[in-house]
């Protein structure tokens, strides 16, 4: 009788358990190994700044689905245990249990390097020390208990964030709510860099408005300790006075034990898939933050983490695994991304999706932008609201290639009309005739994404202008 | 020296004055004369539940441009003046003042009928005298001018609104609002023909909870008058006291000129017209809720009355005219309609798109549905919402050929991902990959319009299924 095959996923969150619970699910006679490195399995790590907030009250309420549960399917699931290295020849991965140290070879036929993202950290004096990341769902009680003291005592905490993108403004608003200090600090002339600088500048003043110190255009030297204790961020201009310090500065692919295994990792750092989620090298697949997509509107190649690829890429790459155990191919291929994501920020909503300026610049394309300002619902509706809209088109074509919505209303998952029309590759001269639903607590009769496609066909020069 | 033309559009609304308004922005040597029944020209019909409401107090604020707007802007406008018939031959409109009762005949080169709606009343004795529509703005005055009273003297009138459309819904609301007692009474089983009984039952149940007696499956024989004062509604099954009756149910198109024309009226009872709104009638174009449209979904011709058609047909027969006077042809076109429609009650967001079970059976479509529940937003947020989905795709192909969701947010807009789909042929297979938003505040990792692909690529069979 041949030996039962071994399929052994290497990270527990979205991507290597969507994998594992297929390739369970699939009901081959079938190993299903999961070795995690923390204490828990599938987690929303988006959740994390509502456990800060104090939105969430309990931690495991951001657990999907416990390790208990995934063992009740019928997989083996190993906690506080790292992968180290792989020896694709031999087809085993080599792990280390992180309490004990102990250290042993697991054999597989499939593995998949689910190995997520872990914080950049800046090198900068003494960051390490007192820099906390919330990259994960301890590391975000840790920082929740930190935080709780101080506010229950009426001694609001001075928090410093380094890392004004989407995360590092959820937490600073967390902060405020919560009665701390915060202050964001970042290197970037604006937050959000995956804004346009006009864009970005509406979302800064939210975060002002809302009591939040942003400092722009700064850079983080050293931490500054007092009789042991962190007091200060010091940076080029000036000082930050600190109890606490939050690092939200971006995350970067954990690539090492890819790298060992011999498969490449393109330009974007992270590992590069085919589009059912193969490395180049046989018997290994790769899904979600550790891997790179195809940017279907730049034709580039991008790291995107975000727990909506990374719970698909895990699902095509269970569904292309069990192909390959029976001889195939999986029928699911991960076509893309079109960079699509939302965020709410001190009630504000804030939809993207496609190119900026800089990107279409950086990807060669030739575009034209509108951007205008108009209403979350009908002009005459009480509070009818604000919503900035800016919609990039390519010259020539008119193909849509960005959209950006900041708005006080019916924005977040309006940026998925956009979104569709990036992928489909929905021009401009198209998209005005679309129906589009309307009615006065949602907006106006001319939606206002068809009114900057009008105003881009004008801009273009392309018709029909509606 | 040539005659200046002239064109003459009959209908002062969202389709009349688009047209108009392209038409005298084109900047040809043209005469345009708009002659319009009301004493108001292009205000929101959307608007008016809301200002029986109380939430918009000054009619004025649903006009989108006066009467002395479009003259400055160097067009004619007769307004309390209809048109009575046409010579087609002659290129003659007559039209008749509603007030002196004078007629003349208005000459065009170019005529566009925007004719509108008209409630349809059912014919039943006494409501011709008490039932009151609330389809024009003026009408809306009326409605609210009567309903304010009793409520300031501290006694709620008892309404009977006939017509448990979203109009007639979105009115038994506003009345409820402020503070009257309000009954719907419909023929029909259930709320919103345009829903599947199994969604519309939740807005039923929605309607009920906020005070609203709805009556279905309920016919109306009569009114009853004591005193030569409106006492009650009649039906099948009992009386519902009643001091005012609202007629909303439902409005027929205006094409009685245009028949007087020799234009066609299609089995939906609207005019006939192409993609240019060119009726088959030289000279004359027809556009707004008179017109039938083609429904890109079914195949089928139908007559959809809301204002986001009636501005994209109105500009694009502007469009057409101005390029006829030069001896062309206009370069817009409009393709057709797939049924979107959005509307609030008691703080649900109700979308629709696309095909019922009813209409695909009627169209002759082969189709599978998926409903389920989820949430507004991720299930671990305070307040996490409600969800109902149902999404339609048809077998063999998988194209999505409808969405109805009923909702406590993050539904309205969302409609327009599925509008999209519904328009550009997207199928389940394909939906499953499109990269859609995500966060907390907006929904779960897997978006639900995609959660629906998901399960109907499993029901229909058809791979990938993720």
């Amino acid at each position: 009788m041949a030996e039962r095959r071994r399929v052994v996923v290497v990270g527990g969150d979205a991507a290597g358990m969507s994998a594992a619970s297929h390739v369970v699910r699939a009901g081959r006679d079938v190993e299903v190994v999961v070795v995690e490195r923390g204490p828990y399995t599938s987690y929303s790590m988006c959740g994390i700044p509502y456990l800060i907030a104090g939105d969430v009250t309990d931690p495991e309420d951001l657990v999907v689905r416990t390790p208990e549960e995934f063992r009740a399917m019928g997989m083996t699931v190993h906690l506080r245990t790292e992968a180290v290295a792989v020896d694709a020849a031999a087809r085993t991965v080599r792990v280390r249990h992180l309490e004990s140290g102990g250290e042993r070879d697991e054999p597989y036929d499939a593995l998949l390097l689910a190995t997520g993202a872990h914080p950049s950290v800046p090198d900068v004096d003494g960051l390490n020390r007192h820099g906390l990341a919330v990259h994960t769902l301890d590391e975000g009680e840790r920082v929740r208990d930190l935080l709780l003291p101080g506010r229950e005592a009426g001694e609001p905490c001075r928090v410093v964030v380094i890392g004004a993108g989407y995360i590092g403004m959820e937490l600073a608003e967390a902060l405020v709510r919560r009665g701390h200090r915060a202050a964001i600090v970042d290197r970037s002339r604006q937050v959000m860099k995956t804004l346009d600088d006009d864009m970005a500048v509406v979302v800064e003043e939210v975060l002002t408005d809302f009591g939040v110190d942003v400092r722009l255009g700064v850079d983080v030297r050293a931490v500054r300790e007092e009789a042991g204790r962190l007091a200060a961020v010091v940076t080029d201009r000036g000082e930050v006075p600190a109890d606490v310090v939050l690092v939200a500065a971006g995350s970067r692919p954990n690539v090492g034990v890819a790298v060992s295994a011999g498969c490449a990792v393109g330009v974007t750092g992270a590992v590069v898939v085919d589009e059912r989620m193969r490395t180049g090298v046989a018997g290994i697949w790769a899904a979600g933050d550790c891997v790179e997509s195809l940017d279907l509107v730049a034709g580039l190649r991008r790291n995107v983490q975000l727990g909506t690829h990374a719970n698909k890429q895990g699902k095509i790459a269970g569904i292309d695994i069990v192909a390959a155990l029976d001889g195939g191919r999986g029928e699911a291929t991960f076509p893309g991304v079109v960079g699509t994501a939302v965020t709410r920020v001190c009630d504000w909503e804030i939809g993207r999706v496609g190119l900026t300026l800089a990107d279409a610049a950086e990807a060669g394309l030739d575009v034209e932008a509108v951007r205008f300002t108009g209403t979350a619902r009908a002009g005459y509706m009480p509070d009818p609201g604000t919503v900035h809209v800016k919609v990039l088109a390519e010259r020539g074509t008119g193909r849509v290639v960005g959209a950006q919505l900041v708005g006080t209303g019916n924005v977040a998952k309006r940026i998925d009309v956009a979104a569709v029309w990036c992928q489909l590759g929905v021009t401009v001269q198209q998209a005005q005739t679309l129906d589009l639903s309307y009615a006065p607590p949602f907006g106006g009769v001319w939606d206002l994404l068809q009114v900057a496609a009008r105003k881009l066909a004008g801009a273009l020069d392309l018709a029909p202008r509606l």
